[in-house]
């Protein structure tokens, strides 16, 4: 094909991703034109002339990443998924935002094939995108071997000025400057406008400045409409594999609407049927909506060159296996997922009569003495902590700190199995996400329980896409002591258990910590939080029955020969204040029983039978939390009482806080005490 | 005094607050010194050579603002405050961190006599700070009149590494650049030291570029030790009043400590004897500790001056009084956060039987009728949205947009009472935590309500700090419809609920609308989140007397002239549902009462009389809200039923994913049946 004629298929390609877009959200009568219209060049581009992909199989583990951190605009994706070939039909992109579509109103992964990070909330693409960018360059540096590059992709994102607004935007961008991220490649849809209207009354940044800052490559002034400039733009990307790069193309939103083109008007809603035919007559686009012509559809179609690159690299890794059977089985072990067979009895070796984990630790520590066994079995264990490493305690002796300068590959790549994310909570939580997506590690990373808000809507969305990610909460109550309110949790455990899919652990001492790492590892669909003590907590005996039933979320850690006349309930902390109430009922003649409920959300999964056995009908309860009390009273029901903290903390040594507030075994017992005497 | 001399008294002068810093993290044993010995240059030349404030009066309007955003540093605070005269004796400086002590852990406003905001969680502080200093510029731009400069203060800031890697900052220091914000001054306190380590592994951003990217003047390359430098960087920036300032001051974190000096271990704990008594012999002080030394105490004591300062203010506001009586009273009613008279009755008068209130709108809209009497009312009033206006309805005609370049005043400063905060939710809502600090504003501020996930320590800071701060959160459940799960709340209301001090308001018309409205406006101690539909809800009738019921919270919106058989609780857009259930059983002949309870915390607040009255006791409940059930187990009780959706949606049109999830009004009329039946 000559010049001419190529640059007339390009437009065409770029056309059909327009009317793919704005035809669906015309039928669907809701949804996004302006983005896709906008960034159809973009997008025509790199797909056509860059992406390494495999529409027959998205799961290829080599494949380049693309997200789209602009969510909203979906049907670019789905168009373009649609038209290169993967397993997204016509009827589908008819369908639209319907009722079990594969093409929802904003994309998900694990519902459209070829959908890497469901996006929509702004800058959590573009953090997931780090991730990801982060996991090939670490995986890479473990695994590539000379002449052997399996590991060797790019991550691609798009992104919009909403992305580049949010907070969460400089937190992973500075993030991975400093790293050296350089096979992420950004591209700005630079429109200028966004909901309230013209972006300049708001956002006067200087974007290239900014990102030059952090130390990345920035390619500015590309008109995002011109696909030769843009092609050579991310040539240029990908030849700096030092750096991360932003490409600023300017955009016209709705690029093509003969009218709306470039007000917000064509932001988020259809363009309206004048429109488009007008849009039709201005582009010279004669097919009927959903109809891609056949030259279009064979210059889309991607599935022959994607199975060829699939096809290469499978003749790569087999010479890679082949000279490194070990790692070529750990690498594709580690990619799809699965735990090591010996997961099991490593963690139950933990458990021994002299384990440190039975000592009076914090469970902070319990946590990092149980990862000092796992890091060291598990290599996809990727550590981390948003710059409260000694506080959290999520680094280990195997820890290796991929910030630090000696851990650099000769390939001069950061490597290592530990990430000070600096503080960045949101930041950290999206980017293990990213991590997860991108497959090869299970992500864990901590901060401080109450700074679990700043993360929230990452961990919402790691629940949202059923992601292996788990958050290493410290200073679990207040009994982290002097630090006062502003750290000290109180709603958090229970707002943490109401997200879907998320489980909360709040073990009571060593054994029920190491037990709830081994759940958060086998909990592969939602994240774990493992809620942790700063303040040493007293350890318990337990029989190998008891030990079995931890798993259970809830069960029966002391109780009494005689039938219970009363249940006491806690978690974490307030186990060692429920168990010195129960041994004072009991010298007081009343028979306590001492339930350790660390994961609520798994209890109230077991069967009816195990809960009653656990927690008998008709015997009062009494919970105690050092938080919110609302969340209990499901559990204590309408007779019971639930004990914990409904206001704020105070700054104060944790003893006399746990004073101040009444959360004492005094005061349970005396609690218990009444329970049990009305009940009789 | 000579120059040396002067010289020498400053450097005592801060070594005083070093002492005052170790020394009681000493005593405490707990603690950050670090910090505090790190900045004690900035804060002896900022407190004593610039600062306008009245250690007498901490309430004095026209004061300048001191943020301490690193708020760890508290002592340094504490130190400053003890020192210039505020009551804050040594005594309490001695009970640092210690049970009801005015010197908590972290500074808390109205704990602690000339603290201005509650710091800690990072980043935070400094946009509280962008939110004071908004509200100064608006505040001016108001009231000022040639030759009247009443409102004329700075905002000052102190910052270290951690509140620059935040998000936040990224947001907020965005939005102040764009909106010049002149007079607020940051300085760094640029260590290079967090709690992981050296920052340089994790933070490498060029910082004054990156400053300058947002359009602030940036004075770098500071001796953060060097009294005359600062002093100067500081002159530079209060001369600057188009652009806000950053000093980037290069420190050594724990200054003044012999070994400990320069390293993390000096962060966050006490020095220990030994390194105290040798940096006592370093700096030649020989006070012991808590001991200030008498020179010392009368070159810090700021009494004189500040009452000199207020004075002079108090003699120009006469002046302006006398001239402006209007304006005068007016500011000083909204400085003392008092609420015009006529509130009330302006608000019922919008429920006139005619009122568009009265129509079929959805509670956003209803929300944004109100807003256009409301706006017009109280010039306190200033809205926002981040970057979703249009959506949230939360501009109305009498909004004057702060961003546009039109609402400029004659001193080129932005006017106005709306803000386009951008796409920085986070940053929104610790900016109007920063408005309602500095006084003279009630804030409001809109987002779809799953995004309260990105603002959620914002929120509970006001919470935290009682501040009156409203947000607006819109597309309040599925009824959203086809932008999916990404966006579509389920878990929120119940978690936003549990937030002690917070209020949630989710009404289910327009009446109610109107009325959570004034609710919020006259809940003082804390912030308010209004949950409003983005699709039309079904108006209800009422009495007199159930509009004056809906303030308790909860209330009977229709009866049975049968004693109820059963009772369906319901909130917002799902009240219609059990209406029209509750239609549904008494034409089967089942006596079915509905309760609407737009605000469980207050119905709980309620006498147990009249809660009694609305859930009669023994009479079985129903609740449905659209969102996760465990919160509404305590409501329903044991044998009650809890409708809703413990999992997250789905895209597609409303009325679909009501149907598909069975939020119907047969199915909960089914379930009423069953449970009136079980009850008989």
């Amino acid at each position: 094909m000559n010049a001419p004629d190529r640059m007339k298929q390009d437009v065409r390609c770029a056309n059909a991703l327009r009317f793919l877009a704005v035809d669906a959200v015309e039928k669907a009568k809701s949804g996004h034109p302006g983005a896709p219209m906008g960034m159809a060049e973009m997008a025509e581009v790199l797909w056509r002339r860059h992406l390494r992909h495999n529409p027959a199989n998205p799961g290829w583990v080599d494949r380049d990443r693309f997200v789209l951190s602009n969510g909203h605009g979906s049907m670019l994706l789905y168009a373009l998924l649609h038209l290169t070939g993967y397993a997204l039909p016509l009827a589908q992109l008819q369908q639209f935002r319907q009722l079990h579509a594969l093409t929802p109103g904003h994309p998900e992964v694990d519902v459209t094939p070829g959908v890497e990070t469901t996006t929509g909330p702004l800058g959590q693409g573009l953090a997931n995108a780090v991730g990801m960018a982060l996991a090939e360059q670490l995986l890479a540096a473990s695994y590539n071997r000379d002449g052997h590059a399996v590991v060797d992709h790019y991550t691609y994102v798009f992104l919009g000025d909403g992305c580049l607004m949010e907070g969460i935007s400089h937190e992973v961008c500075s993030l991975a400057g400093t790293l050296g991220l350089g096979k992420l490649i950004c591209l700005y849809d630079d429109n200028g406008i966004s909901i309230d209207g013209d972006v300049a009354g708001w956002f006067a940044d200087d974007t290239p400045a900014r990102f030059r800052a952090y130390g990345w490559q920035v390619i500015d002034n590309i008109d995002g409409h011109d696909a030769t400039a843009i092609d050579q733009a991310i040539a240029d990307a990908k030849a700096d594999t030092a750096r991360p790069t932003l490409i600023c193309c300017k955009t016209v939103i709705g690029k093509g609407a003969p009218t709306k083109a470039g007000g917000h008007d064509v932001h988020g809603a259809p363009l309206g049927a004048d429109e488009i035919a007008a849009m039709r007559d201005t582009l010279g686009w004669t097919a009927a909506p959903f109809e891609v012509p056949p030259d279009v559809a064979g210059a889309w179609d991607a599935r022959t060159r994607g199975r060829q690159l699939e096809t290469e690299w499978n003749t790569r890794f087999a010479h890679y296996r082949a000279t490194y059977p070990d790692l070529a089985a750990d690498l594709m072990r580690r990619m799809q997922g699965e735990l090591p067979e010996s997961l099991e009895s490593d963690v139950m070796a933990l458990l021994a009569d002299n384990s440190p984990l039975r000592q009076k630790i914090a469970t902070r520590k319990a946590s990092q003495l149980t990862l000092e066994t796992l890091v060291g079995e598990l290599p996809e264990l990727l550590g981390g902590s948003a710059d409260l490493s000694g506080s959290n305690l999520t680094n280990v002796k195997a820890s290796v700190w991929v910030n630090h300068a000696e851990n650099v590959n000769k390939a001069g790549k950061k490597a290592g199995n530990y990430v000070s994310y600096g503080v960045r909570e949101f930041g950290m939580a999206a980017i293990m996400n990213g991590v997860a997506l991108h497959g090869g590690f299970i992500p864990y990373g901590g901060t401080f329980m109450t700074f679990s808000d700043y993360s929230r809507n990452a961990i919402r969305m790691a629940a949202l896409m059923r992601k292996r990610v788990i958050h290493v909460l410290t200073h679990d109550s207040i009994g982290l002591g002097e630090d006062g309110p502003t750290p000290q949790p109180i709603e958090h455990a229970a707002t943490l258990r109401l997200i879907p899919n998320n489980r909360v652990w709040r073990p009571c001492d060593g054994v029920e910590t190491a037990v709830a790492w081994l759940a958060a590892l086998r909990h592969d669909s939602g994240p774990t939080c493992l809620l942790l003590s700063r303040q040493g907590l007293t350890p318990f005996a337990r029989s190998a029955q008891q030990i079995v039933a931890i798993r259970r979320g809830g069960y029966v850690l002391a109780d009494t020969p005689a039938i219970p006349e009363v249940v006491l309930i806690a978690t974490g902390s307030e186990v060692e204040i429920a168990a010195a109430a129960a041994r004072a009922l009991g010298e007081g003649g009343v028979a306590a029983r001492v339930v350790s409920m660390p994961c609520v959300e798994v209890f109230y999964e077991q069967d009816a039978a195990y809960r009653d056995s656990v927690l008998p009908p008709g015997v009062p309860r009494l919970s105690i939390e050092a938080g919110v009390t609302w969340f209990w009273r499901p559990v204590v029901g309408e007779s019971g009482v639930a004990l914990g903290l409904d206001r704020f903390g105070e700054s104060a040594p944790a003893d006399a806080l746990y004073r101040h507030f009444g959360l004492t075994a005094e005061h349970v017992a005396a609690a218990a005490l009444g329970l049990a005497r009305v009940q009789s």
